[in-house]
């Protein structure tokens, strides 16, 4: 499809005392930081510092907006509104905006976080809701997504420049979806195999699905865990993998 | 001094579930309102529709940062360092710039709320960070406090526009600094004379003291209290004082 | 069925400087104030007085934990595991015993709150949750619920002794549960009739359904509530009610 | 003085998805667990899971309350009133008592963190409230508190049991205070030093000051640090110092 991705990683989790994520070792390899606002995980301190940090590594900045829910991480579903769910993005990521004025950068992406993201890839009026939210703010801001996902669709109807983001490390069901978490095959645990796998889905846009036929895949933006035992060595080697590849690892740019 | 001022409420500090304030009959008479950024009251959803409320009574529309203590309503003094200072107001004013680019609404300016504001007229490093924080996220917003403040000189000295808040219904030191609430002579009862005082203030800078002596007072902004039983009668005498004498009562406008 | 009833209300869901319910007004035609515990509404302080008026009414006291959502007040489900309802409940109940031994007061009752009281009416796993964690803290402790809900018959079988909570003024389907609110015919607006409803609901713990069926329901307290234009009114006109009726009006008192 | 000590240390700080505190390697080695209540840090879960852990090592079980301040870790001073105090103590050591219920385990103490511990020291008005909330909650629990401080004399004249808290690895100041952190020789950072130093004041009552003053000092029970590098090492070390010198290591028990 194409000969250039972007790889992003959720970045600036870590909470007043609390250290989360290896996010020192894995600003090298990524090319857009999406970074926590506060709700989910982050606080303002981390946000500034987070931004200074993606800056001097050249690395292009997004709002990481979650759920209202420190204590759970973001990663419960709740039962919001499409009215919540547009107040609490266009309060995090103007909150991020702050920061990026502060620092003379310019927000590229906003990508949301844990259950808001999967609430909003299945509810279409989550989705429009947070889509809307986004362009308010700021509409050359990219909004990243699952691919065939309600956040992507939503995206576009409002005018949206989207990323479509894809998973080396994780298996997909026929329908472009992923494999529950819940299954014993959700992941790929080989870092090679995961390796191959995101160079033919920015390549070529396809990947073999979990049942063995070939699916179609946009992957504009390849998602890195900054958190785990192999983090690190995971991001390393996507990022040389690629490079290898002849493929161009560079952030996504702004929209419009 | 002048032939004109301001009249600035604090507005939008009802939080979920909860109402406080009533600033549905205060709009009427103010012109600037300073709008609760979620640490000590506020919520995204009363940020969203506070602003929509100033934008459709022409009335402009400012940030009124607190510290970060929701069950102390922010009037609690706490140790905070400079950083933490300027990080918390860095975000609290982000995140209504989002919503104020929602509405396409320009901020005007930037008040402190309680212990924050308190703190920072006579903390030099607190003063200096706030106005650090207000001119890297905007350098036209205005920053509010109170004349001789620590807040006042710090923000002209890096270079933002500033403007002096007077109190109508407070009773002042010699120093130009208000009478502590723990006096029974720190405030002014009787609304005519509050609105006389206020007068004399705007047109002339100067105030009579509680001991007596003729001071001066720079007023560029009047604060009206939002609450209390006598809250909406004053905010209209005020507004009628102010009209009746001449004195065009208008928002202190952008700086630079 | 029975010709006594306990009145419960939700009391003390104020949060630091915002008042909310009216509880003072309210207090004197209860028997059982469900205090909340800080997580949707309520703060320390708050459940302090609440207790204290409590005592002095003679009211008997029960917790009343709920989401850990302020900003939602507990209303907006969200994806809990069971091990979070039971830590979230001991944790809140706790806190009010914690009152409760300084006022000398004995917790009578739990009753869970908003979201996750419906959520545990029919989630059997958060329910047997919820059970366990009352009985773990005090099993004398009384819990309220639904009839027919999981809550009650978890209860029942972690050996709590439970109160059927009944409505006066809403309609209940067929089987037993509540009118949707989305309906318009969930409420009975009319007093009389709602008063006439729960008196029968308690002498012969038989209800005519929106649908016009005689149905079964076991009424051992009738919930009261604490806010809206006509709740003070409301709640004179159940207890007068019941008193001409002969039905005693008191408290469940504590179970074993 | 004496010839038994107990070894306190602050246990159950994480929170959420936030691991802090190197609890699993200190409990080997310590007597008391001084359990956050969710307001610095801890929560309801990890609450649960240190109670057990602390009974299953036969630790003792304190509570550790906290400013509500979670992005602060409660190390910032607030200005709260004496009410506040009281409050925040009664809800989370009601909090912790609800766990401890559940575990069947009795609590053994209370010893307040941070910034209320260091408040407390110094203000009697609230030490004289955080006294008064142990006692109201239950008056067989031990308080802790720095020797010669207002906790410490408020909590004997409220009819409390106390112990002295001491500290191996700091140097003290002529009063018995603690050298400012600010100061270079505020830290004793050889561990065998701080061992001497621990032996000594628990069998003598005596320390050097840092200005080379002998000075009296009681120590029932020696604050271990549960996260830094050498944490682990320094309970190890400290806890062999005082079983090779015949000093017996064990809780220091419940009041009354």
């Amino acid at each position: 499809m194409t000969d250039k991705v972007d790889l992003n990683c959720d970045m600036g989790e870590s909470f007043g005392a609390y250290r989360i994520g290896a996010d020192e070792a894995v600003f090298p390899f990524i090319t857009s930081a999406n970074v926590a606002c506060g709700y989910h995980g982050g606080d303002p301190s981390v946000m500034r510092s987070t931004i200074a940090r993606a800056r001097q590594r050249g690395v292009a900045v997004g709002a990481h907006p979650g759920l209202p829910d420190l204590i759970g991480f973001g990663r419960r579903a709740m039962d919001v509104t499409p009215e919540d769910a547009y107040d609490m993005v266009v309060y995090q990521v103007g909150a991020l905006l702050g920061f990026a004025n502060a620092a003379k950068v310019e927000l590229q992406h906003v990508k949301a976080h844990g259950a808001l993201y999967n609430m909003a890839a299945v509810k279409q009026d989550l989705a429009a809701a947070i889509a809307r939210a986004v362009r308010d703010v700021d509409p050359g801001l990219v909004l990243f997504g699952l691919p065939g996902s309600h956040l992507i669709s939503e995206a576009e109807s409002v005018g949206l420049t989207t990323a479509c983001e894809a998973f080396a490390d994780r298996n997909y069901m026929n329908d472009g979806s992923l494999v529950s978490r819940r299954r014993p095959d959700a992941q790929i645990h080989d870092a090679d195999e995961a390796v191959t796998r995101a160079i033919r889905m920015v390549r070529e846009g396809k990947i073999r699905s979990v049942d063995g036929e070939e699916i179609s895949i946009r992957a504009d933006t390849i998602c890195i865990h900054g958190d785990g035992p192999h983090a690190v060595e995971f991001a390393e080697k996507i990022r040389e993998g690629f490079e290898e590849a002849g493929i161009a690892v560079r952030a996504v740019g702004r929209g419009k």
